[in-house]
């Protein structure tokens, strides 16, 4: 079946299935080779490419229903998911379904919830399913051309990650279990898009309070050893739940 | 009439205009008497209070609505609103309506999405409507009980103020033109719920460079003339679109 019998078949279940009117679209990043991705993935016979998105059922809850989305293309559970804006400009999705009849589903007027994840790469299985071609990590630096708004989207997601970074914790679910300052750091340029000082970088998170500082370093390599560093989950999830102590 | 039938009368009519399933809800903030307040208003017959609230015209762009909903309950135009979260649970809403029948408008389940505004004060003037009977400004720290979960979305529009601080300027539409530093420290202590060190709070607000120390120091009382400060227009807009240069 090409794509117009695939959504013109699946439109008749999706009236009793779900709410009309509002979709979710779901932003999920991961941190691999010291580069931000993004998973994106392309529907049959488009040039562009779009992201995980779907809809909410009549009666569930729409983390829930964010968590399913992700989880159907990705085989991941319990990823950390978080709404960050609302996307309603009129017109952001309609016209793409001017060749459709005004009874599909897909061509009614959405209202669509964002929602970023931060995810652990390797944990990731990338699922292509029947309305696709690919689904696949792109490097945010260099994004492929996009359908609808959903390059705002993510950019938006983006502007949000690196607003959290004044007042929240990062790294938990990107970064291995012990880590240096340096790498840390790179986490935080790459989000960032730009060099941070490494005086002040060490300084502004020791003052955040999060890390605990490991008795081993890091053994090979010509140079001093690196001191490792662990998140304390504790003061983590606390600063997660309360922003820093530092922050106003 | 009663709240009943003038929501059934308007439940008719609401369905052949408005996008189903999905409403705004509006928080609206002003700052007097160095207290921090908010618009709340009371429908007929109930004894608690909710946040000023709609929906969305079949055509409308969420923006305008939103500022179309809050122009009709204060009169002022050009409100600066902004939003930040959705509320979607299950029976956030649905269940205050149990005794009416499934076909009222009001009943359907709806998506709430939640702006926040901060406005002048002296602007504006609270206007009551006929399915209302009270509409006030209440202080955020003396909040009257209040209905379905108006009070979850009003505290979220405050977490999301306090958050802001830490990246964004504050302070254009509630503070009078010219203002001291002691005042401007008083708005951010009362926003944030707590006491701040003034020597700090000093440093940290020049190295956000978005304020004019003004020539003329402000006259009268025994003490030394108070330093006057501006906003700097131009840096308060650039801040308030990029966050400021002395976060990450």
């Amino acid at each position: 079946m090409n794509l117009k019998e695939l959504l013109t078949a699946r439109s008749k279940e999706a009236w009793g299935l779900y709410l009309p009117h509002i979709s979710l679209d779901c932003v999920l990043f991961g941190f691999h080779d010291a580069t931000l991705k993004v998973l994106l993935l392309k529907l049959k016979e488009q040039d562009t490419w779009s992201l995980p998105g779907g809809y909410m059922e009549k009666e569930e809850e729409i983390h829930a229903a964010a968590g399913r989305i992700l989880s159907e293309r990705t085989g991941a559970n319990n990823i950390y998911l978080e709404q960050f804006r609302v996307f309603a400009e009129l017109n952001r999705s309609e016209s793409f379904f001017n060749d459709y009849p005004d009874t599909l589903w897909h061509k009614q007027r959405f209202i669509s919830v964002g929602f970023y994840a931060l995810v652990d790469y390797t944990n990731v299985e990338p699922v292509i399913d029947d309305l696709g071609e690919a689904c696949e990590w792109k490097d945010v630096n260099e994004l492929p051309e996009m359908m609808m708004d959903h390059r705002r989207i993510l950019d938006e997601a983006l502007i949000t990650l690196r607003r959290q970074l004044n007042y929240k914790p990062i790294g938990m679910n990107l970064l291995p279990e012990e880590f240096t300052m340096p790498e840390l750091q790179k986490l935080y340029e790459i989000i960032l898009g730009k060099k941070l000082n490494r005086g002040n970088f060490y300084r502004k998170m020791m003052a955040y309070d999060i890390l605990d500082k490991q008795e081993e370093t890091r053994r090979g390599g010509a140079h001093k050893a690196p001191n490792l560093y662990k998140f304390n989950l504790e003061k983590y999830m606390a600063a997660l739940a309360e922003g820093f102590k530092e922050s106003w």
